[in-house]
């Protein structure tokens, strides 16, 4: 007897989660003789343990569920809720008794490492108690730190948009090339520099902004930096470095931190001014130069006009590829990409125990990172350059981007 | 006999100063009955001074001068060059030398407001030598504010980025949207508020975010703000609230200077933090709710996935259409459009004094700002939603924008 679905987004949103929600919607409702509703918890499984959830089968045929495939951000509404480690904890009855009223036979959560952990409680906790009720996780993040998976969807247009837009910067750093300048873009990643490294297929030849490039994975020296930027200065007048937000003396304190520690603003809090912004003072205080520092931010995570169409197609096959695995008996697992080749570029989908996944962190490799922690290898390059390929066509009206907004 | 033309572009660039460039060269290079060789300066003014200018004829019929159309930057370098108040300066026969001796015949300034203001000065000291060489300002600024033109090449893809990128950080704010937040994005206009307000645009209907709209052109009061704030979270739990980084109090303080007058970094400097971070701590301080502030900063100038196809178009016409200009005669004229309709969106090119140009400003009018100054009207809806008509479609190569590129 057929049975009901459900499914919810969870942690920081990406330009591509909606579209793992497209591809499992999509699935579900073709596979209509094993799955009958398909429903989205609201706000993840904080919703849904408060009983928030929408019938998202009416989706089937309509125009919103075409453009949920392009659609940023979370259509369901995302949360930060942590299940408690304890099993025994309330929230596990309680969850449960909402998939028996609902008739729930199977459970899909996409999101990144937190997410993951859900998945991974959610599944122990349902054989403790002989539930029949199936979690599949599917994997997004921007900062592509998940382990046992080729890559992560959300990374590809996350890096298609660093990349563009820093060869944008560059041109733009340009404009005055009389002059000398250095501008540096802080990008995201706390702890993971993929996104960081991605900077570097801005570069058309060697030698290209962003000349310099710092990672968290590196131990980053002020001294040693200030000596690079005044070595790139002399065959690049306008420089232009990236770093990550995420950037750290490799001892526990991040770059940021040392700024804020001496800066107060107009209210006399503490003045959180970011690793882009230390470093800009720390150059203008060094060298006496002109020198800007840009934040990337949300747009990052959000854009649509840098959709990787690779991305999407790959974050759209995982919601697929993980309504047949719950069909065909999986639960506990993690949908996972794996790299058969480069070029070309050639992927192939399997499921990974997501217990093993759901408390490590990936970092870009050691042996990626080179010239003293300031560039990454072409052994990146070639990994991440498959990623960003494709365009997409976003549906317009009047000049701007349409999107799916749940009702 | 057919003369030589010079061109050069001065000032902040847009995603379209190179539109106008090649607009420009493409007419010349038609134009052949009349213009010979088409220079460009480099560096505008500032590098022609020290004779720095390259041959652009070998562009006709070249994959790069096609490219250049869509390339944001400015592909000759720009300056910041203020030519001298008197016009006994040495500079002025220094540059008119060049002219003789290249046998400059058209000189054309892609710029703003001080590129205007060469123009006008260039053209006054011709005709008191009785110089037969004709100069034509072709206008550009993201800041749209420039007087005697409708609206300027640039604002139009700007507007476009804006109004794009606040209704995607309008999703990505609403991802949590069980939570109450404040997302503050900080606009580029010092003194204008038209960028800012082309954030309307980003509304899909009444009462969508962005709730609230502050431009430079209102006096902005703190606590009025706070109020609004309020107001507004009772409808929006999610608010995204759009400033100009040049709001000010009225009476010639910026926001941002409230600010910096208490903070110093980690070097003991001022910390110069904007508009939107000071409003941030603001709310944070007086409501002690979750609020982040977001500086779109440069990609709003040089976003090439963001291009008006009206806007791309317009500035490649105010290019040709000075050519055109000069060969009958006129100088000391800015190209401009007058707008003979907004539905269908109707516009005409003609000429206007530069020197009635090239020291004004033109805000924002005061009946299109409303409700206490935090919103725009119906009016400038209607004006700008024509602006950023059109998608431009950028070649690629391996997923990125490929760019011309001076050699």
């Amino acid at each position: 007897m057929a049975k009901n679905m459900i499914i919810g987004q969870s942690g920081g949103p990406t330009a591509v989660i909606n579209s793992s929600l497209y591809g499992a919607v999509k699935q579900a409702l073709k596979r209509n003789d094993k799955i009958d509703k398909v429903y989205g918890m609201v706000n993840g499984v904080e919703g849904l343990k408060d009983g928030n959830y929408i019938d998202l089968t009416a989706l089937a045929d309509t125009t919103e569920l075409e453009l949920l495939r392009t659609t940023p951000g979370a259509y369901l509404g995302s949360c930060r809720f942590k299940l408690p480690e304890s099993l025994e904890d309330e929230v596990y009855p309680l969850l449960f008794k909402r998939f028996e009223e609902l008739n729930i036979g199977y459970f899909f959560y996409i999101g990144g490492n937190d997410s993951m952990d859900s998945v991974s409680k959610l599944s122990r906790y349902a054989e403790q108690i002989n539930s029949d009720v199936r979690f599949i996780g599917i994997p997004k993040t921007v900062d592509n730190d998940l382990v046992n998976t080729d890559h992560t969807p959300g990374f590809g247009s996350a890096a298609k948009y660093v990349a563009t837009v820093v060869r944008e910067i560059s041109i733009d750093a340009s404009v005055y090339d009389n002059k000398t300048s250095v501008t540096i873009v802080e990008i995201m990643g706390r702890h993971a520099g993929w996104l960081t490294a991605a900077s570097a297929l801005a570069r058309r030849e060697l030698g290209d902004n962003p000349v310099l490039i710092y990672l968290p994975e590196a131990a980053f020296d002020q001294d040693a930096f200030v000596e690079k930027v005044k070595e790139a200065l002399k065959t690049t007048s306008n420089l232009v470095i990236c770093i990550s937000e995420g950037i750290n003396d490799g001892k526990g304190t991040f770059i940021c931190e040392l700024g804020s520690a001496v800066s107060t603003d107009a209210f006399g809090h503490k003045m959180l001014a970011g690793s882009g912004k230390y470093l800009e003072n720390l150059l203008k205080d060094k060298l006496g130069i002109k020198v800007r520092s840009i934040e990337l931010n949300v747009p990052q995570r959000c854009a649509s006009a840098h959709l990787s169409e690779t991305d999407v197609r790959e974050a759209a096959g995982a919601g697929a590829y993980g309504v047949n695995a719950a069909l065909e008996g999986e639960t506990g697992k993690m949908i996972a990409f794996r790299r058969e080749s480069d070029t070309p570029y050639v992927i192939t989908y399997g499921v990974e125990d997501v217990n093993l996944i759901c408390n490590e962190e990936k970092g870009v490799p050691a042996d990626w990172i080179i010239n003293d922690g300031s560039d990454v290898s072409e052994e990146f390059i070639s990994y991440a350059k498959p990623l960003v390929q494709g365009d997409v066509v976003i549906p317009k009206d009047e000049g701007l981007p349409m999107f799916a907004y749940r009702k």
